[in-house]
């Protein structure tokens, strides 16, 4: 049996951003609807985080899921690496993505996760604001770390909503101008480089996407009317953002609670699973409704959800197989 | 980066028995010291439990791993596939393991998970058995289940043991003889083809190995001495061949109680955690002590676990690199 293997390169070649904000989409309706199935992630510490013995700031979430749309079962397995891949200057994250036919169990794809993983990251920003903003077309942008995802996040936003203006904030100046330089073209108003990280928190959508582990943004900043969406993998916010939230819209209750911005709170017992309005995808399916985004302050914690990664990376293959691309090994040979 | 891609051919030609024998082992005595970690694993049920709309009776298992001896991380993602695979005559398991360069985060290797599953299932019992029998070389055995695993059984027993008599039973007699026709010149003495489930239960070492969702084995056929070994993933044995054990040795309390033979009873909340008298890794590291093995009737559960596959994975990929074995595949480029 032959296993698909697709690089980085080669995915990009397949698959746009307007397909992963449309895939994006109809997983998190999928989800809703109680047809994909999703577990928890399972974290394997490598030094990222107590208790530990090992000295590599890194971990691993193993990410199974079975997408009922494409009849796809299938794996993200990301790693966050903080020391040894920083120094060499390369990116945080890498990942590979496994797909499986789950009649058979042929392993159809091995293929890179790094990519998919940006893409979906962004993409899923900009689908929960167009299930919030529902018609509203202009909006305001606050974003913070002006890393691969804030590109993302930048590809997405301006692909489904005309940004009128992008703040963009990074402790690192030559960071926020690269990034300005870069995204210009794809940002229909103006982007503007925050001097402080208070000037960047008055937007329709203000957007935390750092490796920080130290609180930056304050609650105070944030005013009725902005969703707040925090998508780091440790500590961006202070309580007062959270606890001041008038409603929190997670993508999966567990894992929100167990890493990110909700972690400290809900270890000290003032986040549980009882403060989550409801889920993306529950408001993906119309399960749930959210009424006047400008009455409310929404926080938002989509922590990332391996579906999402194996129906980007379903499709991928599929275009793939379609076209004859793509190189093959065959592992049970 | 390049990633090295390796099949179940070219990792049967790079690993032997004896080679998986001592690698689990020293993996074993690894986590009772506290350096290996092995997380629960991660079960993605396509439909071989309840709750389930699916229908394959098929389920995928996440397990990854850290081998502190190889200084190595890793995960088998392994399925358990019962409609598909089967009608068109493929082994229920198909798995494929991928290590990790901790601190650089480079995938360094993917390969065919399913043969060094098989193996390193039967290397376990003949390890745990090594621990239990000290200097006793003599024994005999008694094995349900006459498949691949069974296969591998006694492929790792009869490589520490010598094994006088070797009753073996299976549902289809067929499936028997082959066994005994292939076996024979591997096992040291006599291979008895029991007629009756019974049969074989008199025997220093009691295996299960089968996919039985219902109770064959009879607890009131174990006599003291015997140590039974409940390797399966669903249920094998009767209640009384569970309570009745006057010891129970786990590899992983948290999987034992979750799957498999224990199960049942730990749903009913007749075996919990404190039933488990230690783990393996305990008995592996002399952390605990099992006295005289004839005046016990001792159960063991190990129902799997991912630091065996990885670290058998990472010796397949030290030794294919210092050779120049194998292909690659550059997933980051």
């Amino acid at each position: 049996m032959n296993t698909m293997l697709l690089s980085e390169s080669q995915i990009k070649k397949l698959i746009t951003m307007r397909d992963v904000i449309e895939i994006v989409d109809r997983t998190f309706v999928d989800l809703g609807e109680g047809k994909t199935i999703n577990p928890t992630k399972l974290n394997l510490n490598l030094g990222d985080s107590e208790p530990t013995n090992l000295p590599y700031k890194a971990s691993l979430n193993a990410m199974p899921a079975y997408i009922a749309w494409q009849n796809m079962a299938g794996q993200k397995w990301a790693g966050g690496f903080g020391l040894g891949r920083r120094e060499i200057g390369r990116p945080f994250i890498n990942a590979l993505i496994m797909l499986v036919e789950p009649n058979y169990g042929d392993f159809l794809a091995v293929m890179d996760g790094a990519w998919i993983t940006n893409m979906r990251t962004g993409a899923q920003t900009a689908v929960i604001l167009r299930y919030l903003l529902k018609e509203q077309k202009d909006i305001t942008v606050g974003l913070y770390g002006a890393g691969v995802q804030g590109r993302t996040q930048t590809m997405a936003l301006t692909s489904i909503f005309n940004v009128k203006k992008l703040y963009v904030y990074d402790p690192v100046p030559a960071a926020a101008e690269r990034f300005k330089a870069e995204m210009a073209p794809l940002v229909q108003g103006e982007i503007i480089i925050a001097k402080t990280p208070k000037e960047a928190a008055k937007a329709d959508a203000v957007i935390t996407v750092t490796p920080a582990t130290q609180a930056f943004l304050k609650g105070e900043w944030l005013e009725k009317g902005t969703v707040y969406f925090a998508m780091g993998s440790y500590q961006e916010c202070d309580d007062e953002a959270i606890l001041g939230a008038s409603k929190l819209i997670c993508d999966h209750v567990a894992q929100c609670l167990h890493r990110g911005n909700l972690k400290s709170l809900a270890e000290r017992g003032q986040i549980t699973a009882d403060s989550v309005y409801c889920t993306v995808s529950e408001l993906a399916a119309g399960l749930k409704k959210v009424g006047n985004v400008k009455e409310e302050k929404l926080l938002v914690v989509p922590i990332g959800m391996g579906c999402l990664d194996v129906a980007v990376a379903g499709i991928a293959y599929r275009k793939a197989f379609s076209l004859g691309l793509g190189e093959s090994f065959s592992f049970d040979n």
